[in-house]
């Protein structure tokens, strides 16, 4: 099975593309010379790097890139206006090719991701994480941390070379050097780009997984995962077309359900297209969608005004747009929907989003809006200094909703029962029974403790079981239950 | 590999199979006409569901079901007295399959699988637990938490729809409309039901995960698991005999040992047909089994008296049955270990046992039996309520045996090293040592603190170190070896 | 696919190669009789053990042994000196194969396994880590938990059989009764030992996981780790030889990187051949290796004077010995950085060396420096005990360099973003902060604990935050950030 490079007949397909070289025209459009061997630029390129990177080189040999012509050059060339362009060999070339480079053939796809949450994974720089990663942490750990999901914003060095701080980076939301945002090779991993590889869910895995966001766990451990695994093999997974309940049945993965084509749906490169709620922040919303005429999109939280298709409207960055589509939380569930009846009738579909949504309302009603009330007030009350995380109460909460109160979500939303309930919901309630109530009585002091757990918490029929405590008969009932199940313990 | 439905030749079978539809006497004993194409009703079903849900009719035909004209009728009509029962475009069905459904072809394994604490584990509804999920954290984390391994009980509306607090469900001891125990789909997942799928050990994984029970952790750390990674594609899985060392050689997976036919075993669906131990309870306990004439069983802790086969003896309900069969712990141990001989020569095994009984042992010894007295005295000297989870003790205590101790147990019942010991032992003395201890002292208070710990703890020589440290040659030792380890440490 | 036993078949071959049957002379030299079947002393173990462990005997009858007539005896074999011999049916055999044994044929692996720290497992019996399992843990722990890793001495009973508590173990630095270090089926699992098999990440992964140092899970992780999953049926696993990109391309595993053949390297069974920093103690260093005479080595940190080769120097056991060969830390670092240039361009290198290396030192001098340095002052000032892991602190401080500490350097040294942030630094900064310094305040008691804190912590530009907190320009913009990411927060 080993590969040998038919040097001869790569020779002869030079002779006989040679004249599909990038001319000046092409390489100002960027389309590669389509169908027709590859370029004699990227030959040359090829010429060393065969024996440099063999393995970069022979990845991309057997990508979909090369048997239609496409590549090193015609990917990596660089105008000379990019700031990370430079010259190699008597190129003009970048070690970064970024959206804007793979829009010149993939421009629908290139157009679907502008407007999506990955996009701005990048954004995130300025935030609450960032100053936990770059303050309390330190620089290093969010170039190897954050930056390796977020995205970096990539630095040119005074002598061209691309700064280490952010560089290598295949973040998704990744702003790149020639002002884009996003990076392709985050999901369909160089240098064959494989669709296949792309749907898998340990791409996803990637960023999607622990402590915070345990989605890829969720799913291993879901029926879908499952079957997965056993049916893995007969996924049809290098299929152009790739519609559940047409070119494949069980089982679904991340892209599947996120992304992937249906009997009534195109692919979407918009991950967010589907998803109704928004189990990111403490409290959790419905959201209703705002696409602009530029592409960009907005987030509008259920309840408050949506615009109408020809409005002008702000937008993320707070300039005024033409609003083109409007979406409600109603019709991106629809559209989830819409995949999960590929399998399941439709009694299952409307069960498991009412059991979605009762643990995201619970959630949010017995623990996060209190909570959250409660830091507030100390906030005000100034028990707490202005700056975040130098107190402990500020890690107890913050882990509450964005690490405990995510896990029991989306272990919801994915049906996998113990992130649900044992890294989830039972985790939230320790942390909040058991640490953020004392650690508050502590930051608060009286009477303001007491007036603060009243006014939140205990007035709340949910909590009322830690004062009361349980009757004699549920206690006996427990008791005899313990007994028949472990027997007596001595 | 796009499949087509092939309407035609279906067209043909209908005409050729209508002979085989369910008569009023068939439908009566839920025999599905066997081996004779689809039944006419069941290509109704498809009719409309063939293309409404099409990946669940693939699924569907690419089973063994199809293939002996086992159609979505067969499973799914019901008796008009099942309370879950509906009129469906003129056919009275069930959404739901329960184990008497299933029973109808398989009534062996459904026996077999009716006598297991899988099909008990719904009865997790009255315990503790159930009270941590109900009421610590909320009903609908307990329906999709909790229901989603141990089964709900499903209610039927007044609309005769199922309720979404207890439908979609596929938990192991789901309490079915039909008053059957079970969901025959939580391993055997529709509507394929592959052999090759239920033998998988993701399949076990769905509930026997996360910090309570890291069985499949444990395994996929362990040589069983990382051969099955290896060897996965040679083992056979869809064959119908499947004995190790006969049909297939390493890897095993859950299924191979504690329900695979071997060379002198039939296949079990009663898992605990080969388990010696329950590691369950905060104290283990070897047990033995007793089998009664309605194929219920009760587990009989080791050292107290069992029946003979012919007496009479109270069931699990508490009600007097006959007893049929008598299996001691000894003889539940010499099943598995006639699993390893497949593999294993005779050393190997009974040095595994004694290396897992010893750590059991020195588990129950040193923390378990220590930890429990000492909660049972505080309870009798009221210095815990007697409430159940209302105090941080109850907690730590909870989380020592119900979390660490287990992982312990079942890292060495399985050949997981990590978890045996960093997620198991290394907790477990951790949590005793650094966070039962003192909370006992704060909770129980002078004198009874100094006397419960002299009493349960401090005599015991395995806990001497704590206050004793360590000798000069003890210390000097370590100090060398680190050194030499590690470099000195600035 | 159900295998038979060609019995007849297997009978003309005992004829044909009854001459090679072992000769006393070939037995002293332990060298099997080479491609010419099986042994007839083999064979006669075969006869009882082809019905007593049938897959024990199937997986030997697909491997490269049994195609190369090396059969049960010929590694099983034992001289009469060997403690664990033992008269089994009129032969003279070990249970137990070790190193010594192998090396009969391998003598080129078993070489370079001698001087690796694999083979110096088994020395943390003298360790803290052993302490803490013996001691804090009980000796049961040990038995099913570090052993199995770090490999027990293996002890024979009396009666000649291997003592339970030590047997059954194939922990890689295993000490064996014929006095050789190691196990090499730890990763070769038997009966198979198939090439294919140890070159997958599971192998490695039985002991490289868990809270103390996850690479496997960091690998999984990882860009390689997901096109492993997504191409593993291509990596050509079986073949001979097994040089990434000449023999397959992405995606690499354990093996590749620490031990796979490169175009210009062999295969080297010493897997810290290609690592420049150690990153297991509390404080990394870079580290150079000198290899002796008798292919015993020792690492020297960067900076201790180096010897030359052919100078006389003490071994890890003391005493002199000729140095043959050393190696700086660039030269291990050169070596790993060949077998990244197989798939990766020279500037991508680099550039992760320069994260890498940066993400170590920042976390050696804002967190592990201090932190080891105040520990220290604590036991000088005798505010701790000698004895280790007495008291809290030093739970906390083992936990901030043994576990988190470790997480966020290996996270970084293989690319798991989330093992490098949540599960390392942040959970590093959160201990520091949160858990270690509140904890030495208690332990030091006023003026010193003031006084180390200043020295230590607060004097360092870095932890200056924690005492000044936020700008209110920083304030505001991290609070504009958070109302656009997240929405208002009820």
């Amino acid at each position: 099975m080993r590969w040998i490079y038919c040097t001869i007949a790569a020779a002869t397909i030079v002779g006989l593309t040679a004249v599909c070289g990038p001319s000046p025209a092409a390489a100002a459009s960027k389309k590669p010379a389509a169908h027709a061997g590859i370029s004699q630029q990227s030959q040359a390129c090829l010429q060393c790097h065969r024996s440099l990177t063999p393995a970069l080189a022979e990845e991309w040999r057997v990508s979909a890139h090369a048997g239609k012509g496409v590549g090193c050059y015609e990917c990596h060339r660089a105008d000379k206006t990019n700031p990370a362009a430079f010259e190699h060999n008597g190129a003009t070339i970048s070690v970064i090719v970024s959206p804007k480079d793979c829009g010149g053939c993939h421009q629908k796809e290139v157009d679907q991701q502008k407007g999506s949450h990955h996009a701005k994974a990048g954004e995130i720089l300025a935030s609450l994480d960032n100053y936990l990663g770059e303050v309390v942490g330190g620089s290093p750990a969010v170039a190897v941390g954050c930056f390796q999901c977020h995205g970096s914003t990539i630095k040119v060095l005074a002598n061209g070379k691309l700064s280490p701080a952010t560089w290598p980076n295949t973040g998704i939301g990744r702003i790149n050097p020639d002002g884009s945002a996003g990076s392709c090779s985050a999901c369909h991993t160089r240098h064959r780009f494989a669709k296949a590889q792309a749907r898998q869910p340990e791409t996803c895995g990637k960023c999607h997984l622990g402590p915070d966001h345990p989605q890829v766990e969720i799913y291993q451990e879901s029926k879908h995962g499952i079957l997965w695994q056993a049916n893995k093999s007969q996924l049809n997974l290098d299929a152009k077309s790739w519609k559940p309940g047409v070119d494949y049945t069980a089982a679904p993965s991340c892209a599947t359900c996120h992304m992937g084509a249906t009997r009534t749906q195109e692919v979407t490169h918009d991950v967010g297209d589907r998803i109704s709620w928004t189990l990111r922040p403490a409290i959790s919303t419905k959201l209703n969608m705002v696409v602009f005429d530029d592409l960009s999109k907005i987030d509008v939280p259920e309840g408050q005004p949506l615009p109408k298709v020809g409005d002008e409207k702000k937008g993320g960055d707070g300039k005024l747009r033409k609003v083109t589509q409007v979406f409600t939380w109603q019709d991106r569930r629809a559209r989830m929907q819409d995949v999960c009846s590929a399998c399941h009738a439709s009694g299952l579909v409307t069960g498991f989003y009412k059991q979605f949504d009762d643990l995201v309302d619970m959630y949010d009603d017995k623990f996060a809006k209190p909570a959250t009330a409660i830091m507030s007030e100390l906030y005000k009350a100034k028990k707490l200094t202005p700056a975040p995380m130098d107190e402990k109460l500020e890690w107890t909460y913050y882990e509450l909703w964005h690490h405990e109160g995510r896990r029991a979500r989306h272990g919801a939303s994915m049906s996998g029962p113990d992130y649900a309930w044992w890294h989830g919901v039972y985790e939230v309630a320790k942390t909040f029974y058991f640490h953020f109530i004392p650690e508050v009585k502590e930051v608060a002091g009286e009477p303001l403790a007491t007036e603060l757990l009243e006014k939140y918490v205990y007035s709340q029929p949910a909590h009322r079981w830690l004062k009361e405590g349980m009757s004699k008969d549920q206690l006996q009932q427990i008791q005899d239950f313990y007994k028949q199940r472990y027997g007596e313990q001595k």
